[in-house]
């Protein structure tokens, strides 16, 4: 018979887990690995809530785990190492995002592209190597082979980089390997929330001109004058896009609904790049005319590797780039998943999962 | 009042054209502008039959002007040049694509991308910057600026090169620019018509190892034996399909009818590129989340610029690639067109100008 979750392995945890698609998290005693030679144990202090932990919680996609204990935008304390490991020590600032582990010896895993690895482990809700799920962020301390740590510079406020660990570098990679990191771009960001609003941020910083593209124009004071975006468009009005037609070398749509992309192909100078980071869970209608007419290209990409990632979080603190966000304790975390559902949050919820989380211990 | 189109210019010349929507074509009387400072004039050899013409023809994107004298796969001799022509001499055999003139002014033609220019005139059907209709090759002569005419080396057979012009720069380009035309990429090609058989010899030719997709299992021995590629994907059998997930670097997707794109790209690695050249009158499902998990590319392709026409031209010449045709007279080409829209022909037609059009004059 197998173990329960809470003797499975020798270490105890305590975190909060969805049982089933209820869309509800309470209290879970569950247990984590031995540390390993080449293992980062450490203690949380915060952890993002991503969007796609609501889906994962509701099981949306369909392949939901559970017990599931949420959470890939972790920040923490380092309180033990194995003996093999060199990139931190007991005390450093420490993340985790996305993945946990991958297979280390394909063509990406090779070429620093983990997260394109067909054996990638996510973070949670993934089965591990050992057989046995993955267990996130909404819990008291983690544990990670070091090639999936990131280590955080001191000047960072670790509650507003935790989203960087997601939300980040899901829009950092894409700005980079399409070639928008560059002075003098002009990069359109569709959509203002969690990823939308960090974009804004790192194009900025990396000295493109930016247009935020909402259908939402109330957003337009805050993505001018709070977050410095140069130029704001209403999708909504067909007046306001054709100004814009064949403008842009770049945009980063960043919306998980379905909607339309011919107006924001429309957008692209010749050769521009459409990317999705948002999975909307139906197909979109893709014209392919005027892709042919500029040789434009739609494309995706999903977060980062473990290398870029690191690069992304030094930036991100040179250029002083952290997510605005609402700290909320443990026991908000319910509260906080409704109203990030309704799109009630400028722009991500954080957990002080430090503070809070050990008084909901049951 | 608008002067007639057999007086509009100085020089008289005879085709065959289209007078409305009909699907039907007849000889038509006509003239063509004196020979400019830039000017190329050639007397026309043969003129292969584009699916375009009969999209044209029938008016089926919409924009068809009429009288429309088909044609842009076409070759000839030099008659005439202009005083400070330096490309080519008379007597010289030369060629005209897709296009006859663009600003020349524009980023895109001062990067030797005058196919994305944005005030691009087409061969036929367009408004030349004269104000008047432009008529393409199922004509006597023509007469374009030489830096749109390519010339042909003294060995490449004039009738089987023809299609080149079109079909054969709309698959090299994208071969070349989407980094497919290496040794050892694995490239799929989708569709074996006129643009598939000449992308599966330009691919073949570049080293790289060659899969042709098809709904149609007849087609299996052609690709094979004739053609010279290395595997064939029925793409209504599943299992097949199934096998060959995860394995090429790019595919070049001919086909303009509307079809499903998420098994190709399936087909795809990761960073894999799916390059539409065939344009559906409708928009097809594009599915987002398998773009994501593995930063894949849908992009369009439009011919190329006249620097790589050229280039391709001399690059054919070398490898002895020609597409394979059916030669027919010029009183021959209602019912070629009748027999194209059947898909009734391996795999173009060429009309034979140069001993065939003069008899068919009233």
């Amino acid at each position: 018979m197998a173990k329960s979750a809470e003797v499975e392995h020798p270490v105890k945890a305590f975190g909060w887990a969805a049982r089933e698609a209820s869309g509800r998290l309470s209290p879970f005693n569950f247990s984590r690995r031995e540390t390993g030679d080449e293992d980062v144990r450490f203690k949380l202090l915060y952890c993002g809530i991503c969007h796609s932990d609501l889906h994962s919680i509701n099981n949306d996609w369909g392949f939901s785990l559970y017990p599931l204990v949420p959470g890939h935008e972790v920040v923490g304390e380092v309180t033990e190492v194995g003996s093999k490991v060199k990139k931190v020590k007991v005390g450093h600032k420490v993340g985790v995002g996305v993945m946990v582990d991958s297979c280390k010896t394909c063509e990406n895993c090779i070429n620093d592209l983990e997260n394109y690895c067909p054996k990638l482990i996510l973070t949670y809700g993934s089965i591990n190597t050992d057989g046995k799920i993955t267990y996130g962020g909404y819990s008291d301390h983690m544990i990670a082979n070091e090639r999936y740590i990131v280590k955080f510079p001191d000047n960072m406020p670790l509650d507003a980089a935790a989203p960087l660990l997601c939300a980040g570098i899901t829009v950092y990679s894409p700005l980079k390997y399409f070639g928008l990191a560059e002075e003098g771009k002009h990069v359109g960001i569709v959509g203002l929330g969690g990823l939308g609003h960090v974009a804004v941020k790192f194009a900025k910083a990396f000295g493109a001109k930016v247009t935020v593209i909402s259908t939402s124009p109330s957003k337009k004071t805050e993505a001018l004058e709070h977050l410095g975006a140069d130029f704001f468009l209403n999708s909504r009005e067909p007046d306001q896009m054709q100004l814009a037609v064949g403008t842009m070398d770049g945009i980063i749509d960043t919306v998980s609904a379905v909607h339309p992309i011919l107006p924001l192909i429309g957008l692209l100078k010749t050769h521009g790049k459409l990317v999705m980071v948002g999975a909307p869970d139906k197909p979109l209608e893709l014209s392919v005319f005027p892709l042919i007419t500029g040789r434009k290209t739609v494309a995706g990409s999903g977060i980062g590797g473990m290398k870029e990632t690191q690069e992304m979080i030094d930036f991100a603190a040179k250029h002083k780039i952290t997510a605005d966000i609402e700290v909320v304790p443990m026991d908000y975390v319910n509260k906080a998943l409704e109203r990030l559902a309704k799109g009630d949050v400028r722009y991500r919820f954080v957990i002080d999962i430090g503070n809070t989380l050990a008084a909901t211990k049951t």
